[in-house]
């Protein structure tokens, strides 16, 4: 059953997915297959799709993108102790070695050898089997869906955020940007105690969903003074941490300027340029501590513990689904429709679409 | 004695510093009389003299200048508890309210209602006598010199500048700008355990004086490429922590590429511009920590302590000693030789220089 | 209005309270006369009735008690700037002296020269008014009630111990004790995003309180064996942090048993003996942390952001409420009937019961 | 020249240490062969040798003891990269699994499936040769001897106790008990920067050494009141970080007493009896952290680093060399002269003694 041909989504080239039969992998000893329940699109997954390459990564040889999912163990090899044939798992995409400095102090999404699914030249999981070492399987409670399971990818960077940030409940966060990141840093924030949390985006869909999604207010960053809106939210108390999810460089640029005196910032969206002007002066002036995010690190247990019993909908975010089969189509929507689409679900099982 | 007439440089405006004689002052139920014994030109009170303001700081009335300073205590109010007639004290130039949110927390430093000696319209120290709060006193054991009381408050930033990294020893630390702060970051690194201490500076004679300090190795940002030198210096591992104490606009750019991925930078030095270019995707990628700096908070005990039995000689940054009376030279000195001046002490009391 | 006469609660000694009438006090320059609305009876107040002292600190002259309230403020002194009359208050009842070490590090509930409402010889507040530094007042949103103002006090100790013990939202917490404080931590806790919170406690009462304010389990420790038990409602991950509120021996004891290794306890409650027997070896081994609880620092902010969007109703530990006229019977009530009484509440004005 | 016959030391039962020729081990892929130079004595190995067992550890089959080496690299599996033949080399003795959430948060020494030489079942390093999983190895600087690169085992549990106590050069610490341990610690403080650091032990000779290598001051607790001298030496200021490491039941007791309020305690020696009685009730006044100490966590490259710098003379502490021919001799020397040896160094290599 698990061994044989399975369907997978092979970019050969940017623009240009094809689902392809290839074999179905077969676990090493300290490895699970897993069956692919659901697994989102991502923006890196859209960026490698358009441009071929992120940074220092480049798609050379023909790739299968997709690192957010969650699905069932089907194998597992002869050494795995934490997961067992039936369970329904989500999946950590980063492989990292366990042996650096990094991994041994606790960073190990700093890991120089990780192996992160989707990331040229690793291989993703947009496919209907995946095999991957156990240790990056979480279980889910029966409360969970596939699809909360697939999310916690994304909603790791959020949780990554309030824990780089130090964020507690005594907090007052700006979050500015409400791409899928953004939205799940709203709901990290709740579960993280918060209890005043405001955001912005140019988009008045993303606007609406942040509210129904428990924000605080939001602000239009193109019609309204986003410093003096947050004074007058917050009754003059200010904001306490920015969380910088856009990228956009005028809304980097401004975050020194919207946080209190003695506030944090925590930059998670990478700008398209990468010089940006920064008032150095007002940073200093304002004893500032800026935090730059990369990926997340000891998420998992955290958040499957909070979401499991919070009042949280993060599958709200979720605006289209597509079988695997219509994976370009999906992609396409998802690299032209940006105002109205959040977050976009594959299915390998068209059945689950 | 400590009635009557004492001299006191008083700045009518820029440029213009005049010894005057004016009432020596008395000192409130819970304030020190102080005589002072030497006080350091800093480079804030350099900038007030030629400029006139420092950002929102603006000049208006007739000013005294200074606020590294050390003296004895020669009358106290009748409620003074921690400090007693002939005691040798630093004074710790900014009395903060202990009220406010700030305060509370234990960041005084950010406290809005701060009476920060020399900041405009608050009087300073250049002159033979001061009053403060008693609790800004700290006694000198017998084994440190008035000088050694009076840098105290320059040391403060660097031990500020450390506490802010989370610097230990187990970092790898390079400071760029060898003024008076950048000298005395090295010091304070030195006591913080640090034994990888590398600095830059374009000035050659600044170089040799932090090498005659005890930097592990200077670079001349000029003539060599500071991060390959860096990665040189370290046999490969690279710097933790960087301190930018320069103000230079390159070289704050350049702490993002200069630091290790996981790595820290504190921002010490203020740029004559606002707007610096920084490579936030960079700063994202290597997930790095940024720290602006604003003065000190509970710096002044520590230091005292560990200045004490340290190796480290922090006179060292003393080029020039004038008395009072030449103070105008003092200033020009400071204002115009920066190559070869680095720490000018004033001492009221001629007899003392 | 506010001169004259005012009813005060006075103890002249032990189990022999009386109402009397005296001097309405007057604010000084930076003070606030408050208007008592309605004031809790505390542990602490029962105990010097019952016993004239707690350790070191000895009732010798008579008393007022009293330290958990809220009212309005009538008169305000020149200096006051952060409230006004008519103002709704929580007053913080620790008055410390902003320029001591431990004040200026954030850590003011150290202060070696508080002034403590009702602790002796300080006069406390069950009384109709009460004059005190206006940095003690914190202005209560027109959504929270003053009963709710009031057990801020209470309510501070839980969220000190969180802050004390690092609690997060990744956390499973453990509180051992339902008396006030363990009830009010268990609120702190969901505030502090905590989602798997457990609770003991011998009084089937208390646990019943404990389930009806949102704990996610409770046991009963003379007839339950508390690990196996929370091993088995944690579904094997076990406790991450103790939070021991009882001061039984036994339960102090029990904690370094009960927590994971790598874990935290705070020891809040203060038992009757000194000496406790602690397996030092199991805590070594576990490398567990320990924390005491002294009072609190800086919460009432926190705490008033937090409360007033919570869904927590910390009300529901008001058991009993007592005109100012009766205290002698709400005293009675409190130290005897322990089983039934959580907290109460006095009422100066009459009406208000 | 690696393969065939080495001598080792195997312990068959308790008291009975014999020398066997046994195989020279081959490195798996991810490991190396290292040439043992020297390998210390620890307490553990004597308490082994004495009683067969530590708590849950029960020797059961033949063992060979011994966890404190440093040696030099003479052959390595197909994937290392970390090290090469001829590297001189200390070793992390205990290798961790890098996938569980103790490891990946960082806190590896508390990892369940770590192996750890020298604790049964595993075997140890008393002899010529051992295998070691590669990133348990660390290089030594030329400037450092393979008796310090044997010694940074036990100075890692010195180091990881000022990590664990938050230990800064501000800070003023009180070690008691002058062991190995306590010795080490008292140069690790020395290495954090720590400028007052005292120091107890019964024995004079202990007391003595402790001088030798630096600490401020000694105190002998039979005959001196602890709490009174400490309060003399640190000028009334007090001990604001107590490192226990004597195991003795009333030092344990006394560290409560000894520290400041706000101070912090680090339990590193085990008693013999598991109860120890703490006044609970000074420790929840005081607002005291406690914290366990089990081996220790990423010290051994910033014990290099910060040792390859400092003055420290770590070596002081070795007052015997052996053979590992004269193993049984050097074991009992260990066990039976306590007042006179502290550390034993065992070199299998006759040549190097």
């Amino acid at each position: 059953m698990t061994t044989g041909l399975m369907n997978a989504a092979v970019m050969a080239k940017p623009l240009d997915i094809e689902v392809k039969q290839i074999n179905i992998p077969e676990p090493k000893e300290d490895e699970a297959l897993i069956k692919v329940y659901c697994i989102g699109v991502c923006g890196s997954d859209v960026h490698y799709y358009e441009h071929g390459k992120i940074g220092r990564y480049v798609v050379k040889e023909p790739i299968i993108l997709g690192h957010e999912l969650a699905g069932e163990v089907v194998k597992v090899g002869d050494s795995v102790t934490n997961v067992s044939v039936g369970d329904r798992v989500a999946v950590e995409p980063g492989v990292t070695c366990g042996r650096c400095d990094y991994c041994k102090s606790g960073r190990y999404n700093l890991c120089p050898d990780v192996v992160f699914l989707a990331t040229p030249p690793v291989d993703g999981a947009w496919a209907e089997y995946i095999t991957i070492r156990s240790d990056m399987l979480f279980k889910l409670p029966d409360t969970m869906s596939f699809e909360e399971g697939a999310l916690l990818e994304p909603l790791s960077v959020g949780f990554h955020a309030m824990n780089r940030g130090k964020v507690t409940q005594a907090d007052r966060v700006f979050i500015s940007g409400l791409g899928p990141i953004g939205l799940l840093a709203i709901q990290a924030a709740k579960m993280f105690g918060v209890t005043e949390i405001y955001a912005s985006d140019v988009v008045p869909f993303r606007r609406e969903l942040a509210l129904e999604m428990g924000v605080t207010d939001v602000i239009d960053p193109l019609n309204e003074n986003v410093k003096e809106r947050l004074e007058e939210l917050t009754g003059g108390k200010g904001i306490t941490v920015v969380v910088e999810s856009s990228g956009n460089q005028r809304a980097i640029s401004d975050t020194v300027k919207v946080v209190n005196r003695g506030g944090r910032i925590v930059f998670v969206g990478m700008p398209t340029t990468n010089e940006i002007p920064l008032d150095v002066n007002q940073f200093i002036d304002g004893e500032i501590d800026v935090y730059g995010l990369f990926r997340y690190a000891n998420t998992y247990p955290a958040a499957i513990q909070a979401l499991g019993k919070s009042d949280c909908n993060i599958e709200k975010i979720i605006t289209h689904k597509y079988a695997l089969s219509d994976i370009q189509e999906a992609v396409e929507m998802a690299r032209t429709q940006k105002d109205t689409s959040i977050k976009i679900m594959i299915y390998p099982d068209k059945n689950n679409v």
